[in-house]
């Protein structure tokens, strides 16, 4: 056996993770936070992939706002970085993988992976790494389909095609959020997968496939990389091009669109802890199915999730209940409702507005 | 018709009032809070006996740690007040009155009264006030009977006895917080009243029934006056002689015991505020059942009573809680059990110990 074939992580930090307010916010987002141990999210993304004998040190796309604490949190993970691309603006995920697959080499396999996710079977991912990487060697665009563990009608699925050698799927087709009775009959019939934005590809297959279905986008960032600064292993591309592009999702933008798509299944503790609800699902939780978090005092409470942060949290004769005191602020919703985070922040943003006019 | 013979008001601001935490503190304890309106409750206590034709200006009865805040809240109310006597340390309600019935003239008639208590119709007290005072001036210690609004098992009760003239009766006994049951039956029966803790007498007839029935606390008080240091409207009785006083209660030290107790029955929309849920009861909801109160941000909200001071509270689908944000510290505990409140104070007090251990 020759040596194995490394690939190099892209790690996309664009996030900004409103539905974890008042814990999340612009300056510090979901990404950035030790939400389901000692280590952020983006530090746990970046240590999955450290062994050498397969990963390159990471690329990692984000907002220049966080770069100071990225090149800190990674330092402190001792996880390495090869590069850090700032997003002069944010527009979506198709520009920003395009930023790391015109940095890349034509030849390099790109393992992409969103920097918020939980992935408690990492073995599990490993896995499925190896299945991908001989479809990407031959050209495919390779997506990760999660295995779906409830009905979600939050998420998008990807419907498997015809068989490919190794155990991936051609994909048949990707489905944007169903109705509740689609997503049953998708977990019923073992053919569909959630779409968890992790893919595996040749940088030029990519940037083919970029120019040949979202063509404004492959010349907006190929222009913006032209004219990019970098220094200090910090790549900052041109603004004024990259604000050209369209703001357009990878699956939208190339994925649902180009030829030669390829899916590989995947059960590996997925989550995208994407409301304080999942939090609450996947965490290791007391006796009394509390799971708390910070300076907090709960009596006699149960199935809540509680954290205090700056201000000191006491509960008594609570149950199901959401608590979050971050900042200055305290949310407080019942479990099972926390999507409505939402509702609080929108309705946060406009008093604001009322009060600066 | 002679001149209105004048009583002088007695406000007892000892309390501590930790069944309201986290707003209410020991250096700011419940009667110095506004709780029901713009005003705190000793303010709204001096304002109910402002009116000269009836009131001097009243003695008021307090820790010296408070000294300067009650001034500062009696002063923004514009409200008189002829002396503040400085408890030397914590003696419950007997030492507290018998320092300011040692400080009056003996023929001084005395309306004694917590400072953390609402009357919403003062007409009412005011008649009952006039009932009162002439069973005081014929030396009768007079209590006032709260009209009982429910078979409430937190409060002590007053037995009516045999009538007097004008609308009292004398005191057939007084009863301890009952069981459930014994309460039901004081409200059918219609002959109980709550013991609010409001008094008139004449100072001599307290005095002299302090001596006959609890003379350590009158003997103590005394030599405490007699040492008092006065200055700039403010006593300070002798600190030793006063720590040597028994802490009893004037029901238990006095009315209990003594000869000559008379009830005059008031229903004056009284409460003690005594629970976060007795507030929401009292005070003005909304259409959907909320008191809200501070930085709150209250989407689809019902029947909750949410406070926030320094920590902006955000609730959103949900019902029946009480959620109060002060100091460094937010309380959640469903709407029915605010009585609670005191567990948690004991856990953090214990906390705080451990840390100190």
């Amino acid at each position: 056996m020759g040596e194995a074939r490394r690939i190099i992580p892209v790690i996309l930090s664009g996030g900004a993770g409103s539905r974890l307010w008042p814990l999340s916010i612009p300056t510090r987002p979901k990404q950035l936070l030790a939400l389901t141990g000692a280590e952020s999210m983006l530090q746990q993304t970046a240590r999955r992939v450290t062994d050498r004998t397969r990963f390159e040190a990471p690329i990692i796309v984000a907002s220049a706002a966080h770069a100071n604490e990225i090149e800190t949190q990674l330092a402190a993970a001792g996880a390495a970085l090869s590069l850090l691309i700032l997003e002069p603006s944010a527009r979506s995920t198709a520009p920003a993988i395009a930023l790391a697959a015109f940095v890349a080499a034509s030849d390099d396999i790109l393992l992409v992976m969103p920097s918020d996710h939980v992935v408690k079977d990492e073995e599990a991912f490993r896995a499925a790494i190896e299945i991908a990487l001989p479809l990407a060697e031959q050209g495919w665009l390779v997506t990760f389909g999660i295995a779906p563990g409830r009905p979600e009608t939050g998420y998008g699925y990807i419907e498997r095609g015809a068989d490919l050698p190794g155990g991936g799927h051609e994909v048949k087709a990707f489905v944007e959020k169903p109705k509740r009775e689609a997503a049953a009959a998708f977990l019923a019939g073992g053919r569909h997968d959630w779409n968890g934005g992790i893919f595996l590809f040749r940088a030029a297959d990519f940037i083919a496939a970029l120019q040949t279905h979202a063509p404004d986008i492959h010349a907006a960032v190929a222009a913006s990389i032209a004219g990019a600064i970098r220094s200090d292993g910090r790549l900052l591309p041109d603004v004024d091009r990259f604000a050209a592009s369209p703001s357009l999702s990878v699956d939208y933008a190339v994925m649902e669109k180009a030829g030669r798509i390829a899916v590989v299944p995947v059960d590996m503790g997925w989550s995208d802890v994407g409301s304080w609800d999942a939090l609450h699902e996947i965490g290791a939780k007391d006796g009394r199915g509390n799971l708390i978090a910070g300076d907090v005092l709960a009596l006699d409470t149960r199935n809540c999730l509680i954290r205090g942060e700056g201000t000191r949290i006491v509960a008594v004769g609570v149950e199901d209940l959401i608590v979050i005191a971050a900042g200055d602020s305290v949310l407080i919703v019942p479990r099972g409702q926390s999507q409505r985070v939402r509702e609080a922040v929108e309705a946060l943003g406009r008093r604001a507005e009322e009060g600066d006019g």
